[in-house]
């Protein structure tokens, strides 16, 4: 199968360091799908690059020439147009019941943020950082170094918000079942994103959502440690 | 259909208070599935009536010879013995993907618990009401008006902590999409136990997330509307 797919694909300073959380769903599900994909390596700051797209974010996935946003709508026009392919979702309950699993993952990184933004500042690429940091302190209401000031302390109330996920994830392999689903890219994006940009260990090393998250690297012939990551 | 399978079912001072999160799963469960059931009160000490399923907590589904207790062993059962009756899960994806709901669910009532346990404690039977209160202080390592005291300024926190539902249920009815499945199922247990105790309002009225728990007391002819309960 000839690469006609294109991703636009979020990298820091170094070209390989594909960090983004909702990029990392996108390339899983395209593994997944058994579907090959050219990589663009995409910078904050390069808007008028994705603006066929209509908005300003990655992933954005090229198709012939559709521009398709947004990574639930990605991976719904992945199934719907590759229906041949391994499935995402396992047919149309599982589609929606894979909806929360994205919103989950998206509170996730929300969750993670104010432990990692500053570690996410040392890896843009030089000329987004300046939009990094000012975009990210309006958000935050603070500075950067105030946001992860405390993070040592929230720690263990971070770790602990993951109960519901250790324990499903200590019942079967995978949120999908034996086998990973979309619902596994979603919500391993947040800490693959974590992984790529920090050193700090979110996870420990006995937890069972870490043991998860490793499985998942090794799938596709190890796809998710093919980019600089911290051993976190 | 004639009743076959009876189903024990915590209730409160009051016969017909049914307040157990747990039992609603499966309550809704059953009608999900067209299934009659004869419910049997049941109050917190009356382990040995359960016995023959091999534990001491509700729900306990009785179906001819055979005892199952635990609620996602009970809905995996239910799936398994009446495949022609409409599914909960939707398929084999969808009950991998169905378990995380259920585990959420549990995070639910821990969640909970700090808010609504005195309330509990008003509603239990008189012959239970020791039982609860040791029980429930020994698990909290406190008294259970000390547990619930500063529960005002909690709530925030925990309104802030269901966004991602929230976010969901704004983008689809239910969980399970345009109708509910069994993660509707799981995941409502907490809120009607909630409602069928308190008069605490852990949810704003215009919050999506309870408009959706509306949505699952109309199913099934108002079946979760068939106890008594507070406008909360």
């Amino acid at each position: 199968m000839t690469k006609t797919l294109r991703l636009f694909d979020l990298a820091g300073a170094e070209l390989d360091r594909r960090f983004s959380p909702y990029c990392w769903r996108i390339r899983l599900a395209l593994a997944h799908k058994n579907l090959p994909v050219e990589t663009i390596p995409w910078r904050f700051t390069e808007k008028e690059e994705i603006s066929p797209s209509g908005q300003a974010l990655v992933p954005v996935l090229v198709d012939g020439d559709q521009w398709i946003a947004d990574s639930w709508t990605i991976a719904n026009y992945l199934e719907d147009k590759y229906p041949n392919a391994p499935s995402l979702f396992g047919g149309p309950a599982g589609r929606s019941l894979s909806r929360h699993y994205s919103d989950i993952a998206d509170g996730l990184v929300r969750a993670m943020f104010p432990f990692v933004v500053l570690d996410v500042l040392q890896h843009v690429a030089e000329k987004d950082r300046d939009y990094f940091r000012a975009s990210r302190e309006k958000r935050a209401n603070a500075k950067l170094e105030t946001v992860v000031s405390d993070r040592d302390k929230r720690l263990p109330d971070f770790r602990a918000s993951l109960a519901a996920l250790r324990f499903t994830l200590k019942s079967q392999p995978f949120l999908g079942g034996d086998q990973p689903l979309y619902a596994d890219y979603a919500v391993f994006g947040p800490f693959q994103w974590a992984r790529c940009v920090s050193p700090y260990a979110l996870l420990e090393k006995d937890d069972p959502v870490r043991h998860w998250r490793d499985r998942l690297l090794d799938c596709f012939d190890g796809l998710g440690r093919q980019t600089p990551a911290y051993d976190a």
